[in-house]
């Protein structure tokens, strides 16, 4: 299971691959939320989202005899693009099986870093049956987006890095507020603060209607969602908290939190105008959060993590069109 | 006269105030530039630009008394704030002389730092004298934008952080594109760049038809533009070089290189799809130059710093419509 060691180990492999993010603010958004905000912006890591991070620790992890036979995952976005750019940073090969209706700029992304993609009939085909196939051909090696010891523990090296850059503001008690899917990121932060910031709480950020990860925690147990589409925050849509994420989020992390679209496309907006960093939808929900769910967070001050830049300009000029900036 | 020990000083007076920005980059964007191209994102500076940097700087350099009465300044929107910003956190009162066809967003943001905005008709009002009216009349400090030898150390310190980014890059021998208005960036980072880098040499990026720093180092004395306005570049659309910052580009600046408002916006798309950061027109032309001028930039890898991101979401959206993102 991920420890403190196994994070460390992780950011310790990721030492000049991965980024060390910085930590941005604006009075503007502090004046919005009524508490100083601090936006951590994994959106500036190496292929637009901490996902770099986790694709990066789970191939450096592999016995080299393994990696070199190359990777699979499944992913229509930034999870495929982390594990991609690592295995070419590694010099082994990726398949990255993708549903064939994905925007063409994710696949386009994805072979640009240098991965096989596969298409796959979201209808027709079940893509587990397609990577089980190539895994088995091939001597491929999955890579999960979330549920993996390995993935959980690079995603963590974003808490170590919070919990140095929180208290060089000074901040040391506050919500961590997470964009959440699967809870891969969620909970890799929550093992870095319980260690290295005790006074920092993570806490994860969800879309109304495909809250499972705040649902699981207010049950004690794993809850799915209804929908498995429906949301403009796609890079977290997923059915339900994973097996090992969701017994760390449970010890740890404080209550969840929902926000509309409509909040995440003006909390993007809102990035825009004070921060000048690109947020897709997905890793907007923290920010929203915390600049329109005030009342549910605690303290003077407020961290939250914009998890990822990869949106498209079609959707973003629409952001900046209703958001108030 | 600017020196490293001005540098030096201004980087010392900065420390807590002023953001070390990351150096970006991305696979995509050197596939383009056909070379390694290091962005050193100023964008992502306090205010949205490099000018946090100056203001600060020549600030904190006054002495209390002068200090105390308060500061002016004539911008059209980056200076403005960055001196709106120094103000305020020296808790003295600042009068920015603003021309009345400023994006929208630069005057909101520098009344919102505090600042008293006093705006003058372009064409038919002589700002200086505005502003030394106002000057005298309440006995404010007049902080130059770029002309000032404070100013120049204060922007110096961003030559600095390129020095030893670019080393930790690996990157010893470079141009470094720099977006040139009056000079106050560029000079300052040749300068800082004589003592740290003496591989790195400072070019100044500027738009077509307003390339008087280029055409000035030519000519070897200072040349002036034709018209003061008429491109989308409205941050770094000057008169001419300064009289203290030419004399220093003149000995150690490359030559100049310049770029259509069109290919400004978009290299503005290719940060927004590839580095997730937010480029105002004025701030990508050295990214543009980087990108779109391979035959006149030299050796393996290009450094250019993105100075700002005050851009209105109508332009932005523009750029994204326009853009090859």
């Amino acid at each position: 299971m991920t420890d403190l060691a196994m994070i460390e180990a992780a950011a310790t492999r990721g030492g000049g691959h991965i980024r060390r993010t910085p930590m941005l603010s604006s009075p503007a958004l502090d004046a919005i939320a009524g508490r100083r905000v601090l936006v951590k912006a994994e959106c500036l890591q190496h292929t637009g989202s901490f996902k770099a991070r986790g694709g990066w620790a789970a191939l450096s992890a592999l016995p080299k005899a393994r990696r070199d036979r190359g990777v699979i995952a499944f992913s229509s976005g930034n999870h495929a693009q982390g594990v991609a750019r690592a295995a070419a940073l590694h010099g082994v090969p990726a398949v990255i099986v993708m549903p064939s209706d994905a925007p063409a700029m994710k696949i386009d992304n994805t072979r640009r870093l240098g991965a096989e993609v596969v298409l796959y009939d979201r209808i027709a085909e079940n893509r587990e049956e397609i990577g089980a196939r190539l895994a088995a051909d091939r001597g491929l090696t999955l890579i999960k987006p979330y549920d993996e010891p390995q993935v959980i523990a690079g995603q963590g090296t974003c808490g170590l890095e919070i919990a140095e850059q929180a208290a060089e503001e000074g901040v040391f008690e506050a919500d961590v507020l997470v964009c959440c899917g699967g809870g891969g990121l969620t909970s890799g932060i929550a093992l870095a603060l319980e260690d290295r910031a005790r006074g920092l709480r993570a806490r994860p950020c969800e879309p109304d209607g495909f809250d499972d990860v705040a649902r699981s925690l207010r049950a004690g147990s794993i809850q799915r969602n209804v929908s498995a589409a429906g949301s403009i925050c796609d890079a977290i849509v997923t059915p339900a908290p994973g097996e090992i994420t969701f017994p760390i989020m449970a010890r740890l992390c404080g209550p969840g939190l929902t926000v509309t679209d409509e909040e995440a496309l003006r909390a993007m907006a809102l990035a825009f105008a004070h921060l000048k960093i690109v947020v897709e939808p997905g890793g907007a929900v923290a920010l929203a959060a915390a600049l329109f769910r005030p009342e549910a967070v605690t303290g003077a001050a407020v961290i939250c993590v914009a998890t990822g830049g990869n949106v498209d300009a079609e959707t973003y000029r629409r952001a900046l069109s209703g958001g108030s900036a």
